[in-house]
């Protein structure tokens, strides 16, 4: 599920440098609406942020903001859906021979570092407590799912379709292993930072060893019993 | 998490006889007003349908409708609430000597039964493709995992701190290992049901297959190596 809304244009695609420099330039403007969109409704709340602020700060137009996001929400969670990127970028550079919860615990180490820090922590209460951005974040976070999941299924062999030059990350289907542990990995995940921020620690090694602990329980959960 | 906005009056509610009963008028009107709500936005879309409209297919004043739900989005997804609440009945039902994943895994065959069912099914696709209705199913997903942590845990002789009388489902704290264990299985229950939905099948013997498979799965995370 993707929130680039940019028109493509086929015939200077063809050229990978170019794309290269055009899709820098693009995450670059991108990000920078972001850091905006969620300064501002860090300052204001959410409810009382205009789109047209929110390019101003980026210094951009109101024009250009709408071929990024289609609406201010959608600008405030776009970092989540970066994160998320972030995620399986670590994954994948994890070593070949790491089965995938080895592999998913240490990804997942440097993925909440970035999650819990200054500005985003924040940032993550905020949304947390705002109805309107729900749907947006509900979105990155199963946009986060379904490349995990490609990602899982890459590492344990499986043959996924390949995207197309158009497919901004569109569902490629993958097998019932790798989807299900990609939705396992993200939901104890939610439970592992939920965890540690209700108890109001600010501690990164504490959030390290709940992590721990929760991919020690994900490897045992058949032996337990009563 | 709860939903119910009706006021409380604790004189009354000394007299369990006579709590027994209001609860279960109360919990009548709630599932009339919720089915009229989905039944209407299936017919005319939930954009296009008015409280007024809910509460007179209901044959209830407006004003009984707010004693309920606080908008017509809640009352179209308050079936997710009550089938939460199911499985959690279901699993609090299975014999204590099973272990938490084989008495989930039995439960939750009962449960996504009637998750499918019907015009269940049709409302679930509604509110899957309604953001409007979004950050409501994510309250009813959330209470009915809260729920499932506390059956979890009560299954595994964890002494959870008792709900008050006037606690309506408030979140009980209870372990992490509980706790993940209801993400986790709440997690397995969505892939397994999207995955069958997607492939477009009708057939329950179908659905417990992949929800067998999920639950296989998730005994033996630890033990898939490449």
């Amino acid at each position: 599920m993707s929130t680039v809304t940019v028109p493509r244009h086929h015939a200077e695609d063809t050229a990978p440098v170019t794309v290269g420099r055009r899709e820098r330039k693009k995450q670059a403007t991108r990000a920078a609406l972001s850091r905006a969109a969620v300064r501002l409704s860090l300052e204001h709340g959410v409810e009382n942020v205009t789109v047209e602020q929110i390019a101003d700060a980026a210094d951009v137009s109101l024009r250009t903001f709408f071929n990024y996001f289609s609406s201010k929400e959608e600008a405030v969670v776009a970092g989540d859906a970066a994160r998320g990127e972030m995620l399986v970028d670590e994954l994948t550079a994890r070593p070949a021979a790491e089965s995938p919860l080895t592999a998913l615990q240490a990804a997942v180490h440097a993925f909440v570092d970035d999650l819990v820090s200054g500005e985003r922590r924040e940032a993550l209460q905020m949304m947390r407590r705002s109805t309107a951005l729900l749907p947006h974040q509900l979105a990155a976070y199963a946009a986060t799912e379904q490349a995990l999941a490609v990602a899982i299924a890459e590492r344990v062999g499986e043959e996924v379709p390949d995207a197309g030059l158009d497919d901004d990350g569109a569902e490629r289907p993958v097998g019932l292993y790798p989807a299900l542990v990609a939705a396992v990995v993200m939901a104890g995940v939610r439970v592992a930072v939920q965890r540690w921020s209700d108890g109001g620690s600010r501690d990164l090694t504490a959030l390290h060893e709940v992590v721990g602990e929760v991919f020690e329980h994900l490897g045992a959960l058949r032996a337990r019993e009563q």
